[in-house]
C-alpha cells in the first residue's frame, strides 16, 4: 500500500481538474490576448475560472484576483512592490511579519532587510500562533505592512487573521496574509475580513503546481512584479497559462463546494490516526486541534529523529515531512517547533502527517500500524532514548502540547 | 478550414508533449523537493528535460539553465537583478537596448528608469536590426547590462548576437538576450557566443504556456526575483511545475533535432506564401528573408488596415496577428514598423503571418487564396486607397523593403 501524507507540501491533482485542462493543450490552445477565434476560443473558460475563484473566496467585484505561478511569486510581489510603493516611494520603512512565515516570505524580509528595510519578526506563542495584541503592540507610524499567514504549514495551526485584519485597518497599515494553507481546508470569506493582500496556490488543493493567485482588496495600487504587456489589466505580465487557470478554478470549487462536509471527514480521519499516535510514550502533537487545519498533525517522538522516522516511512511507502518541502533538503530542526519553545533535540524528531481528501481509512489503519513499529524500530537503535526511556513500556504519556 | 498562423504569439503543444506531461499530474505527483518516494519519483524525468534544454542550447556544464514561468519572467528578472546587484549595490546607472524589444523587457526598463536607471533605447535600421557598432558606440562606463533580443517577434528579423556579445565581453558589460523567437527556430549555440542570460519560453516552441527558462553563463551572481526556498539551488523559488518542465525538455529536444531540415520545409512554405502575397499590388514585407526566423512574414498592404485584415482573416478561420499578442487589445500602430520608418499609415496595415512545422501546403493554399480576396475586399471599401490606386489594376509593385 502506498500512503501520501504530504498534502501541505503539494496534493494530486485532481482528475477532474485534469480533464477541464486536456483541451487547451492541443485544441484550443490560441493566445488569449490574440483577436482571433484561436485566441477568443478560451475566453469562456477563464471567465468561467475567474468566477470560481471569486465564488470560491467571496470576493467583491471591486476586489482584484490576479493569477500568478505560484504563491512563492504572489509572496514576493506583495512584500517587494509594498517596498517600492510605500517605502522607496513613500515614506515607511517597516514590515511586521512572523518568525514562522513560509520561506518565500521570510527569504524575501531577509532581502528587504539588505535594502534597509526594518522588519519585525514576531515569536508565535506555545500555541503556534501569534496573538493579534502582540502584532497591534509593534505597529509603529513606520509600519508599510503586516505580512503574517493565515494558516501555518508546518502545524496548520490558524492564525487570528480577523483580529489583526481589524488592527491593521485601525491603524491604516496594509496587511497581506498567504493563504496558501487555509484556502480549501477552512472558511476562507474575503468579505468578511479585512485583509489586502491574500496569496494562494493551486497545487495545495488539488489543482496543478505552477499557478497560483494574489487577491487585491479593492483593485489598489500595488506596483507589477512582473512588467510587460497588457495581461490581466497591466497587473501582471507573462502569457496566459490557460489550462492551469482553468483548472486553478475547477480545483477551488471542488475543494469549496460542500468544504465542511468534506473536512469532517478528513478531521475524523486525522484524530483518529492522531489518537492512535499518541499512544506511544513520550510523544505530543503541537497545537489545539480545534484551531487546527483539520488534515495536519506535527507530532514530536522523543528519541526518535525526524530523519530517521521519514526514511522508515518511506521503506513503508509512506510520504510525510519533517515540515515545509522547500526547506526539506537542509535536515535542519523545525523551525516552528523551535519557535514555540520546544528544546533542540525535540524540534528534530518533528513528524508533519497531512491528509486530504483522498486519504481512505485503509490508509490510515496502515500508517497507525507501520507508525507504532517504525517507532520501536528507531527507539531500539537510539542511545539518547535508552536512556531515558521510562522502566515500565507502554506508559502513555501523551499528550497534545496546551 | 482552420489555419494558425500566429505562431510567434503562441502554439499549438505538441501531442507528444502532452504525453510526457500527463503522468506528472495524478500519478508521479509529489514535490520534487520532498525526501520520500513520492517526491524524489519524479527526479530521473526532471534530470531528462534538464538534460535535454543544455543539449539543445549547447550550454556547458558551468552554465546555469533555470526554470521560471514565462520568458517575461526571465526577461525581468536579469532586467530587475542587475539593477539590484550593480546599480543599488554597485556603480552603474545605464542599460542599453532597442525600441523593438518585447514588453515585458522595455516596460521593465520604464520602471528602472523610474527608480532612477539611464536607458538608452537604440532605433533600428531600416532592415529591422541593431547593428553592433551602433550598440558599441553607445556603451559607457557606467553600463552595466546590454540587453537584445535574439530574433524579432513581430518581423522575425535575426540580430547580430554574437557581433554584439563579442563587444560586450571586451568592454566588460553584461550582455542579455531575449532568445524567445530564436529557440527552435534558428541555431543557438550558447558555446559558440558570448553572451551572460538568455530567456525563453517553451509555448513559442510547443510547449505549454507557463513555463520559460533563464540561461546564466558560468552560474554567474544574479539576485533572484523570486526569494524563497531551496528551489533551483536558490535562484528561483516555488515549488517545481514538473510536468511543464519535462514538457519543456521534450519540446526543446522536439524542436531543435533535425531543426534544418524542419526549417527547410516551413521556410519553402513560407517563401511560397510571401512570394504569392507580394504578387498584390503596393504590398510590402519587411527584412532580408536570409537573416530573418524562416516561419515569419510581417506584411503591409497599403490601403488595408491591420485590424480589418485580421477580422476578415478570423472570418475565414485564418489566425493572424498584427504584431506582438501581448499588445495586440490596444490597436495601436505597429512599432517595429515605426522603427523602420515606416509612415504611420502604412505602420498600422502590417499583418504578421507565422508558420508552424505542423504548417500544412494545403493551409498555404487556402491562406494565399483567402488573403488576396480579403484585400480586394478590404481595398473595395478604403477610400484612402481609391484615391491612390494605380489605373491600371493588378500592377504589381511588390518588393521586399530593402
Amino acid at each position: 500500500m502506498q500512503v501520501y501524507l504530504d498534502n501541505n507540501a503539494t496534493t494530486m491533482v485532481d482528475p477532474k481538474v485534469v480533464d477541464v485542462m486536456l483541451p487547451f493543450f492541443s485544441e484550443l490552445y490560441g493566445n488569449p490576448n490574440s483577436l482571433h477565434k484561436f485566441g477568443t476560443a478560451s475566453h469562456p473558460a477563464l471567465s468561467k475560472a475567474i468566477d470560481q475563484v471569486y465564488t470560491a473566496l467571496n470576493a467583491a467585484d471591486a476586489d482584484d484576483i490576479v493569477f500568478t505561478s505560484c504563491a512563492t511569486e504572489s509572496n514576493n510581489w506583495v512584500l517587494q512592490s509594498v517596498f517600492i510603493d510605500h517605502i522607496v516611494n513613500g515614506d515607511k520603512n517597516h514590515i511586521v511579519t512572523t518568525e514562522v512565515e513560509h520561506p518565500s516570505v521570510l527569504s524575501t524580509c531577509k532581502f528587504l532587510e539588505e535594502q534597509g528595510v526594518k522588519v519585525t519578526y514576531l515569536p508565535v506563542n506555545e500555541q503556534g500562533v501569534v496573538e493579534a495584541h502582540v502584532v497591534k503592540s509593534f505597529i509603529t507610524d513606520k509600519t508599510a505592512l503586516v505580512s503574517i499567514m493565515w494558516a501555518s504549514n508546518e502545524t496548520g495551526m490558524i492564525f487570528p487573521i480577523k483580529e489583526i485584519g481589524e488592527i491593521c485597518k485601525e491603524k491604516g497599515v496594509l496587511f497581506h496574509s498567504d493563504g496558501v494553507q487555509a484556502i480549501g481546508k477552512i472558511p476562507v470569506d474575503l468579505s468578511a475580513v479585512h485583509v489586502d493582500f491574500v496569496s494562494m496556490s493551486a497545487h495545495k488543493f488539488h489543482g496543478p503546481k505552477g499557478i497560483g493567485a494574489l487577491y487585491i482588496k479593492d483593485s489598489q495600487k500595488l506596483t507589477p512584479l512582473l512588467h510587460g504587456g497588457e495581461h490581466m489589466g497591466g497587473r501582471r505580465s507573462g502569457t496566459l497559462n490557460v489550462p492551469f487557470i482553468v483548472g486553478m478554478g475547477k480545483a477551488i470549487e471542488l475543494a469549496t463546494t460542500n468544504m465542511q462536509e468534506t473536512m469532517s471527514k478528513i478531521r475524523a480521519k486525522r484524530d483518529r490516526l492522531e489518537d492512535a499516535l499518541l499512544e506511544l510514550s513520550e510523544t505530543f502533537t503541537i497545537g489545539d486541534r480545534e484551531n487546527r487545519t483539520p488534515n495536519t498533525i506535527l507530532i514530536s517522538i522523543r528519541g526518535v529523529e525526524g530523519e530517521g522516522m521519514l526514511w522508515d516511512l518511506n521503506n513503508g511507502e509512506i510520504g510525510a515531512s519533517t515540515g515545509s518541502a522547500c526547506a526539506s533538503a537542509d535536515l535542519e530542526a523545525n523551525t516552528v517547533m523551535l519557535a514555540i519553545g520546544a528544546d533542540n533535540e525535540l524540534a528534530h524528531t518533528g513528524i508533519r502527517l497531512s491528509l486530504s481528501r483522498f486519504t481512505t481509512d485503509g490508509e490510515i489503519d496502515y500508517t497507525i500500524s507501520h507508525f507504532k513499529d517504525a517507532v520501536a524500530r528507531l527507539r531500539a537503535i537510539s542511545s539518547s532514548f535508552a536512556k531515558q526511556q521510562p522502566t515500565k513500556g507502554g506508559e502513555a504519556q501523551a499528550c497534545e502540547m496546551h
